[in-house]
């Protein structure tokens, strides 16, 4: 297995890789918009226009009353005044010496009509005779022939993406159909023996193949359309015939995925060079840098391939930086760069130099200050691009940023979210996923986000203005008292009010069944056991400082005491798959893993709220939610949770 | 036929007409989300999610490798230095002392290890001996379970609208398919006797029916679905019995285009009162005001229904304003309002009070400064909004703005397309549309606008910044030089550059057949002869007026002097049309509407361009349109046009 293995792939920078490949598909023709295909107007919503349109017929193509009124010629008004009225007669000229004619709006005048007076200024005398007291002029209320669009005008350029008025402009000036460009076919092919369909059973190593899906509708979402191929093993014929098949069924572009980097079972590259040519392998960008470029044959076409990698994450920002632009370029429209918004980098992030980096981040006001948060990584990690607010690119020749540097933030939300967003930070408690959840279902105008940097980091947040709220359960364990000591101390000089969210059941967490007999904190010294510790700062690590101290215990004699876990529920799944035998956290944490749990005390969990945030619409309605009968139910169902102090001032401080 | 005419509508004020509306569908339940239903994730992309996403499974669900290299224990692994290598063995714990099994990425880890050794730091001696030179961490290089998502954590709120990573993410946490809102569906009813389907003969007086495309296609981008009924004739019964089909009919909200004001073949409100109540009728918004809304109701099922005012400028507003916010509460989304963006109005605006009015404008970057310049007002001109970059809201209280205040633009485009737009003013020419058309296609990320305000207005709006070019065609009569003159008077002090862009001919424009026999400009003082002029500015108006005195005329002489037309094509519609029997302009606008042409001279169009503008990107795009052999041959193929000095400097002017 190890003989066959290429360790190395040679990333070549970015830009040139990107160059290289466009001047191939130039050279074959292929860096072009795709030929255009007429569709009728209901179904050209958001399609391109592939030629000018150009005005067929005037539009209005009458002269047309602008109002209900009479039409007149004007000539026969001049005079009219409030003391000196005139008398118009329905009719034509044939039948009155000043004929007035009622029309509509939008009724064609008689040809013997220059003008229209509004029915509002006209008063009928009975007989057909009408008095007016004002003349008008001539043309007026009258909207002439060709007053929007006068034929052979240019109503809409080329390349031109068609928005709901366009397609009533193009109807109006005598067209039934418009040229648009072909959607570009994107054949996408899932490749890995690993691979399960969501939904089927699952084995350690399978992996849910749903790459497909995210590729898929960003593909659609950018105007193409999808041919979703099955998918096949890590084995190279079998990922030939489908690459071969896709080519010859006319895809405009070919995404495998994944079998893009150099390992042993790694076979698109070899597939692509097998079928025509690969014109780059490994380009330096991160996430993501395993990309194959070439170019299929099949018979007299030639289809750009992608090999796409693996990792969610590396494999939706692929999509991005390269499936994007050439579908643009393929449509014939300008690759519009997203918004952005300058924000101020809350800790440092260093870069390696040699690579671009695409970096997500998450990003709020707070006050006057936009706050820049890097979130984690992982290229696996695709609830990491669920959560970012955008992307902050660093430069392969940059080694990365300060914190509170100024950074230009390319927003997957829009600037309104941004804007409405409230940031909590701090200790992670499962009432934080039930607050943001009930947030947006009521008042779906704002968005919590929160940060989880344990109760101490949320503090110190706050105190540097990185957050509107921290959550809190730091133990004061000379006074007995939760947080307002911390406060006092993390964040003097600042006005805080201490609101109570919950109190909470805190214990050991444990496999089901308590295979390791565990009884209690003494247990923990023993060197047969492993323990799951949370991060520095955490409430929960004082708490079990504390417990230990209590039990005569040192954390040196604590195997696993340096397992830094970030939230109590990846404390649970550390114990749930034997990483662990215990660990500390909340009873529902547990409960939801189906796991042991001892309980060892109940803890007060706060939100710590500086006064200067407390007017701000966002955290109103945050705070509100408190108050909130179905909320209050919704955290006393978790088990261990005691919502009876929920919503009080546990204390003011200043 | 005046009889039954009902002339007033009593508008209220929109917030009050809005406040009422939605207060009676709190009333009969109808103002909430709609019911949930279950959708494939492959079908998903764009929905909105009607209840919170919990992580069904983690993920990963097994402890994985992050690499490709050997699976290890940590603590087999210790001492090793670069002096001191380590020597481990493939294998497991029963096979070997020190094993290590070769994982790839995304594999999982055996029960017995702990941590991944690069595949780049082993050295494979041979007999599965394995030389490494660094210890490594317990958990280096491994995903564990539960690192993306953990099981019962929250993934994604309700309310959200999902993108394509979103879905990747839920299928990640072990679902198939996902719980989103039921889309909205929106029945539409076009009624009109008047109303002809596009591509239908036309005869005077007959629409062109275009607002039920706008509005469904509006429908379809808000996330509705769309019930296309028949058009039917302004005949009550005929439309009671539509909309009480519709009603029953499953829709969620009845649109009624038009007959929603007070004249006599306006049936929408009577329609509603019959079938339920009319709550409101007449709302003082600009354009638009002749809303109606209410209720029907059909068997136990209450429907609102709104009459959409017939001019399509008012039929998209309606949609934008009031049908928007309806499927935004019905779909539980916040209405995200437009982005905004701020400039300075180029011209002094009212606006009644009383009114809420919905402003077109166009909006452009000229140096440091956005420049909005309102378009016409009226409710016909379909044009208007294809063109308008945003929306200036002046509210009822203001009587509107002076030229030079800062207003808010909500946009149609985006901030970018507001950024590359190159803003052209000035006459008008056939020209400039060409131009507009192969930017877009040769350099799809600029846009041209072009605003016609003649050539003298041009050159004024250069002085106050208002443009980047501005084309002119002015005929200095004492030195019969073009432009240079006009320039230097009226742009004193500023560096100026006149490019030609083409020598053209003008002449009179007459209809077909030339039934009214003129000869030449002489003509023109016969009383029974109708003139079609421009606009003061226009160089088309000068050259007339030279040309009058040439002939020993006065203004005053020529029947018409005063009916001022803002194109060459529009003078040419007025003569089409029987408005006009002559007027002056270009020949390829008389040979574009099929009319006679007497041709009085050539002169020469120019573009000034101010200095300062001269390197901005878009600028240099267009200039470099003028060498293009593809341009020139599509302007040379227009009639009367000569492109020999296309694109060479006039003067320099400073």
């Amino acid at each position: 297995m190890t003989a066959d293995r290429n360790i190395y792939l040679h990333d070549i920078p970015m830009d040139e890789a990107w160059a290289h490949f466009t001047a191939a598909l130039e050279a074959t023709g292929l860096w072009r918009p795709l030929p255009a295909e007429e569709v009728p107007l209901q179904r050209a919503l958001g399609r391109v226009t592939a030629g000018p349109i150009w005005a067929r017929i005037s539009a209005p193509h009458y002269h047309a009353s602008a109002m209900d009124g009479y039409a007149v010629r004007a000539r026969d008004t001049l005079g009219a005044t409030e003391t000196a009225p005139v008398i118009l007669q329905e009719g034509d000229p044939a039948s009155a010496e000043r004929p007035a004619q009622p029309v509509n709006t939008g009724q064609p005048l008689p040809d013997w009509a220059d003008a229209v007076i509004m029915i509002e200024h006209v008063q009928p005398l009975g007989g057909g005779r009408l008095e007016i007291r004002a003349s008008v002029a001539p043309w007026a209320h009258v909207r002439p022939m060709g007053e929007d669009m006068v034929a052979t005008e240019l109503v809409l350029p080329a390349n031109h993406v068609l928005r709901p008025v366009d397609l009533g402009a193009i109807a109006g000036c005598g067209h039934t159909s418009v040229r648009v460009r072909r959607r570009p076919l994107v054949a996408i092919l899932p490749t890995g023996s690993e691979l399960v369909r969501p939904g089927d059973a699952l084995k350690p190593g399978s992996v849910i193949e749903y790459n497909s899906i995210v590729l898929g509708a960003q593909v659609e979402s950018w105007g193409g359309r999808v041919l979703r191929l099955e998918p096949v093993s890590d084995d190279f014929a079998r990922i030939r015939t489908a690459v071969a098949d896709a080519a010859s069924n006319r895809a405009t572009l070919i995404l495998i995925n994944a079998g893009s980097s150099a390992g042993s079972e790694d076979h698109t590259a070899a597939v692509i060079r097998s079928l025509g040519e690969v014109l780059v392998h490994g380009i330096a960008v991160r996430p993501g840098h395993p990309v194959v470029m070439g170019l299929v044959h099949s018979g007299d076409q030639t289809v750009p391939a992608l090999g796409v990698p693996g990792y969610p994450v590396s494999a939706a920002l692929t999509g991005e930086i390269f499936v994007r632009p050439l579908l643009d370029r393929w449509l014939g429209r300008a690759t519009e760069p997203p918004l952005t918004i300058q924000g101020e980098l809350t800790r440092k992030v260093l870069s390696p130099t040699g690579d671009d980096e695409y970096m997500r981040v998450t990003a709020g006001r707070v006050g006057d200050r936009v706050l820049v948060t890097p979130l984690g990584r992982g290229a696996g990690v695709i609830s990491s691009l669920v959560r970012a607010d955008g992307i902050v690119r660093i430069p392969r020749f940059s080694e990365g940023h300060d914190a509170g540097d100024t950074v230009t933030v390319h927003l997957y939300r829009s600037p309104y979210e941004i804007e409405h967003t409230v940031l909590i930070i701090g200790s992670h408690d499962l009432t934080l996923d039930l607050l943001a959840q009930f947030l947006a279902e009521r008042r779906p105008e704002f968005r919590l986000a929160s940060a989880h940097v344990g109760s101490l980091g949320g503090l110190m947040a706050l105190r540097r203005g990185q957050a509107h709220l921290a959550g809190c359960h730091l133990l004061d364990v000379a006074t007995g008292e939760y947080n307002v000591t911390y406060v006092r101390q993390y964040m003097p000089g600042m006005a805080v009010r201490l609101i109570t969210l919950a109190g909470r059941e805190q214990g050991l967490i444990l496999p089901r069944g308590n295979p390791r007999r565990i009884a209690g904190i003494a247990d923990l010294a023993r060197p047969d056991l492993r323990y799951a510790n949370r991060q520095r700062g955490a409430g929960t690590r004082l708490l079990f400082d504390h417990l230990l101290e209590q039990a005569g215990l040192k954390p040196e004699q604590v195997n696993g005491y340096e397992n830094e876990q970030i939230t109590h529920l990846a404390v649970a799944a550390a114990v749930k798959s034997g990483q662990a035998d215990a660990g500390m956290g909340v009873l529902a944490a547990a409960r939801a893993l189906e796991l042991d749990f001892i309980p060892l005390g109940t803890e007060r969990y706060d939100l710590a709220l500086p006064l200067q945030h407390a007017a701000e619409p966002g955290v109103t309605a945050v705070l509100d939610l408190l108050h909130d009968p179905e909320f209050r139910a919704a955290v006393a169902a978790l088990p261990g949770y005691d919502v009876s102090a929920m919503g009080t001032v546990a204390a003011e401080i200043s």
